[in-house]
This record gives structure tokens, C-alpha cells and sequence, in this order.
């Protein structure tokens, strides 16, 4: 088979199998706290939960030269690095970027790289400590992001319970709708969809917002890279619940809801790399942390846990909508 | 200009200058201890110095799957990674694995390079704890290695002072060597060429023995991942000083030998990816660590301090001997 059939998630899970029969006859495991399957990989520390991410960028598939800067890109490589430790509820430490480029690169353009990994590292607390640089037919970007978590604060996939509220924080869907809007010149108005753009060019991980889910007593949390409902499915995987959604709770901002209309609902529910944080709390902790966090915080649903197989999305009349479009996976397409 | 004739050592110049200029108003930044430029990044951490270190393998550019089975690409992927973190007296941690892949690779193949990754994982104590696989043109495998070393333990590649003697560990040049004979099938006795082959497929990083120069008190090393030379230039430019090697102490691998003959000096010096480690260290310090390692380790030349530029290189006769290539570097070529 190959693994363009199988899909990212599969491929995952038969990885995921392969380190772990091995890991059984490692030293040292003992310390592993979060494995594959979770935003980040943490193990135990003196005094703190250390976490380490990945997420790389290919050219033509992650992004076009043609639509992106070198600064916004830069960014962006680092946006998604941050988020996977924003939304386990840490601080990101160090960064390492291996860094693949056509040997025909304009110097100033990887000095432009790095001005936007600098600025977005600047931004959060995070220093780039060390990295790769070598020859390859696309641009790849592959950073590294460390960082810690106190022990009893981080945010997991899983551990959600049946009765939870389900909320997320800001807006989604304005990062894929920024994308349309870059790649259709003609419905580009850059006046108002300018939001949008910006959303989708230079996206604000929510590292403050997860500190503060951490400290309110929140457990579970994902941050929407593979968009809401997607995320929301891998949720509910780990914690073995399901989630009901009510779409009409979903947050729609007022600028995509005036360029995509009826179309904006879906692509708050399924468009991706967003990096806002969705979470399960009891009514409480979701109180609490609601009136500490600045941007909107919006409960969309609850976690009910006897309707297996990822969320279930309510209208208005109390009856299911389906979407062809789970979310962005690799490999197997949208 | 572009950057492949700029080169892999001017851009990197270029973008640590543009990583260090931001990093003056980052907070936190007083815990780095080894930034950009050396084999892996270090920071304080409570008990010890965190280490963390990236290495991208690309198709074509750094292997290529006419030579390099899948199971050997996996445990190669790895093997850079790890010995950077040897190579600063480390031990490594936690492993987390950037993929990108073709959507026509075989989740058999993927299945094999996993193989590879858990057994050198294994053998080195390294848990994969998580990753990234996404859609690629061509096949990228972009590991981050974390690991750990006692805060007066650390080996960086700058300290060298001028009297110290530059030693070895076991044999360089094999890995180059191994590599063509596997580019010429005319000239690969399977059955002679077997150790060099060995030694490009599935290299053994150093990492008992970078513990133990940690031990000894050895402080400045480095791994041979560039070359011989190119390594030891790197300690010469971090320390500030000059080395002197003498050609006639370089151990050449007997294998090597009848198989190369003439060849064989310029291959153990210039010949890249042995992950061997060179240091610097006093006459005592030395004794003390060769007789704690199994394997070879041989005194090649001296600190000298008064010659700038990089190793020189001296035959029987005192006279220096010159190279073309000084080890291998990404874009502008070998």
C-alpha cells in the first residue's frame, strides 16, 4: 500500500507501533510522560515537564513562493512549533531549525527567512539556538521547539470526561479563508479581507492563552492546526469520548462571515492552522479562565461520550450536519 | 547572491548574526550556554545542561535509494543526531522525527526506515517520543535529538589552547571510502569492502566514548561528521588557535589501505560522516582516556597557536602537504 492510500493518520498509527515495541527495552523511559499522539513529547525534569515539538514545511505543499513572503514564512515555519507547546500548556524554550534550500536561493531571502523566525521568536520568548543548513530541490523548513511545562499543568489530549464543556478560544476558519483569498486574486479584496490574510501569513499562537487554561485547572486542550472538528476528533480519540457540537455556538467572525457567507461556517469547523487552543473544562474552570483570557473564549459544545467516533455537529433543529471535509490530513488529501 | 555560492559556512555565519542580534531582548536567554556553532545547543537546565541538536537528511542530496536500503536510511537518519550529542560528552534522550514523503512511498518502506530509527535508538538508549510526516517531492528525514550532560562535563569546540595534542578516535575515511564502492559496482569487492560499506550504511556514534573524554577531563571536541580536517578547522576557528597535524600519525584503516593505497591518506582526512570524535587535550588527560576507550585512540598532531587558518598538514619530511578539499560542505561542493 502506499502511504498516499493509507493517509497521514494511519501512517502515524503503524510508526507509533514500531517505537513503541522498541521502547519497551529502553533505559530511561520510565521519565516519558507524553509520547506520540500528543502536540508535543514531554518527559519528566527535575523540576518541570520538558517538552519537544516538530512540524516541518515543504514547498508546494505547505506553501507557495509565489503567495508568501520570506518573512511571512518565516513566521509561519515557527507559528506551529509554538503552538504545539502553547497548547500543552508550556513555555517555548529553544528553538533548532534544519533548513533545506535550492542551491540557486538569493541570500537575501533566507536573510528575510530568518528576520521572520526572529521576529515571531521575539514574540514569544523563544531563542534559536542551533540548526541545519544543506542543499535540497524545494525549500524545507523542519524547526525543533523545546520548552516546560509545570507538572501538574499540563494540557493533554487526553482525559476528557462526559459532562465537560467544550470551548475554543478567538476565531477559526480565518486562516483558510485568507488562503482562498491569496490564491483568487479576483475575490481578493485586501481591504477587507485583510484579517484574513493575516491570519493565514502570520498566525498568533496562543502561548498566553494556554498558561492560563494551565493555571485555571484546565487538563485538556489541542491546538487547531488540522482545523476544529479534526482536532476536536483527535480528542476524543485519546480521551475515548465524543463531543457534540452546536454549530450555531460556533464563532464566526463578522469579516468571513461577510466575504464567505453561507460558507463560513464550514471553514470555521474544518479550514486549519489557526493555532487557536480548543479545550474541555467543567463550567467552573471554564468561568474562571473566560474572564482571565482577553480575546473571546466561546463554549461550542459538550463532551458526552456515547456517540463514538469523533464529534457530532447540531443545528439549530437539533439535527446533525455532515461535512465531506474533516479537516486537513496529509497525504490523502482534504 | 545565491546560496550555493555563497556556501553552507557564509550563510550560517549570516544567519546566527541575524538569531543573535534578536536574541538581546529575549528573556531567559541567560540560561544558553552553547549556542549556534557547536555540534548540538546547550542551555542550563536544574541539574545539568540540556542539549538539543538537528540534522536533515535529503534524497539525492545526502542518499540515495539506489544505495541505501530503508532499514540503513532509518539508523543513518539517526546516527548524525546522536553523535552530536556524543560529541558535546552527552547522553541522548529523547528522539522527535520530522518526515517528508513522497505520497507513492510504501508504507512497507516507511515501516523499514522506522525499523532502522528503533534499532539505533535502542542501541544508544534514545526514545523516539513523537514526529511529524508530511507530503514531500522527494523523500526529507529531519530528527531532533535531545540530551544531557553534567554541567562540568560539557566538550565544546572552543577551549583549545596551544601545547594540547589533537587525538582521534578509531578510523576515519571509511565511510567516504564505503560510499564508492557502493556508487561503483565495478570497483566493490563485497567481501574486502565490507568494513567501509558497514561504515557508511550504519555508522556508530561515539557516545561512550564521549562520555568518558567528558570523564577524563577532556573539554573541547568535536565528531567528524565534515571530515578530519574540516572538523579540526572548525575547533581552530571556535578556539582561536592553529593545529598541526601530522600525516603519518593519521591511523589509516589497513582495509582502507589495500583497498585505496594511495588514496587512502586524503580519504581519512577529508572523508566526512565517520562520526568518529576528535579532541584536544594535555598528554595526561590523553593517556588517561586512551586507556579507558576500547577502541583506538591515536595522536595525530598538536595545538600550536601561531598559524592561522584552519590544520596544516606535514609529512615525514616537515614539508606540508595542501588539499584541495578541505571535507565536505553543502552547496558549494566537496
Amino acid at each position: 500500500m502506499k502511504t498516499g492510500e493509507l493517509g497521514e493518520f494511519g501512517l502515524i498509527d503503524i510508526l507509533t507501533g514500531i517505537c513503541e515495541e522498541s521502547r519497551g527495552e529502553v533505559s530511561g523511559q520510565d521519565a516519558l510522560v507524553v509520547g506520540i499522539g500528543d502536540d508535543a513529547a514531554g518527559w519528566n525534569g527535575p523540576d518541570s515537564i520538558q517538552l519537544v515539538t516538530t512540524d516541518m514545511l515543504v514547498e508546494n505543499i505547505h506553501f507557495k513562493l509565489s503567495t508568501t513572503s520570506w518573512l511571512d514564512l518565516g513566521w509561519k515555519s515557527m507559528a506551529a512549533n509554538i503552538s504545539d507547546i502553547a497548547a500543552m500548556g508550556g513555555l517555548p524554550q529553544y528553538g533548532v531549525i534544519s533548513l533545506g534550500l535550492p542551491p540557486d536561493t538569493e541570500v537575501e531571502s533566507v536573510e528575510r527567512l530568518y528576520r521572520g523566525i526572529s521576529d515571531i521568536s521575539r514574540r514569544y520568548g523563544l531563542v534559536i539556538a542551533g540548526g541545519d543548513v544543506t542543499e535540497s530541490p524545494v525549500t524545507v523548513i523542519s524547526p525543533a521547539v523545546t520548552g516546560k511545562v509545570e507538572k501538574d499543568r499540563i494540557l493533554r489530549r487526553s482525559g476528557a470526561v462526559a459532562g465537560e464543556l467544550v470551548a475554543v478560544t478567538g476565531y477559526t476558519g480565518l486562516s483558510a479563508a485568507g488562503l482562498e483569498l491569496l490564491e483568487a486574486p479576483d475575490l481578493n479584496d485586501r481591504k477587507t479581507g485583510g484579517l484574513l490574510i493575516e491570519a493565514h501569513l502570520r498566525p498568533s499562537p496562543r502561548v498566553v492563552e494556554g498558561r492560563i487554561l494551565g493555571e485555571c485547572g484546565v487538563r485538556v486542550a489541542i491546538d487547531t492546526s488540522d482545523g476544529l472538528l479534526a482536532d476536536l476528533s483527535h480528542i476524543c480519540r485519546s480521551s475515548k469520548v465524543s463531543v457534540r457540537v452546536y454549530g450555531e455556538s460556533v464563532p464566526v467572525h463578522p469579516v468571513l462571515r461577510d466575504l464567505f457567507g453561507a460558507r463560513s461556517l464550514e471553514l470555521a469547523l474544518t479550514g486549519g492552522e489557526d493555532y487557536q487552543i480548543v479545550f474541555t473544562a467543567s463550567k467552573e474552570i471554564f468561568e474562571e479562565a473566560a474572564n482571565r483570557i482577553e480575546s473571546p473564549v466561546t463554549v461550542i459544545g459538550e463532551v458526552t461520550g456515547d456517540e463514538p467516533g469523533g464529534p457530532v455537529i447540531i443545528d439549530g433543529n437539533g439535527k446533525s450536519i455532515e461535512y465531506n471535509r474533516g479537516g486537513w490530513e496529509h497525504f490523502s488529501g482534504r
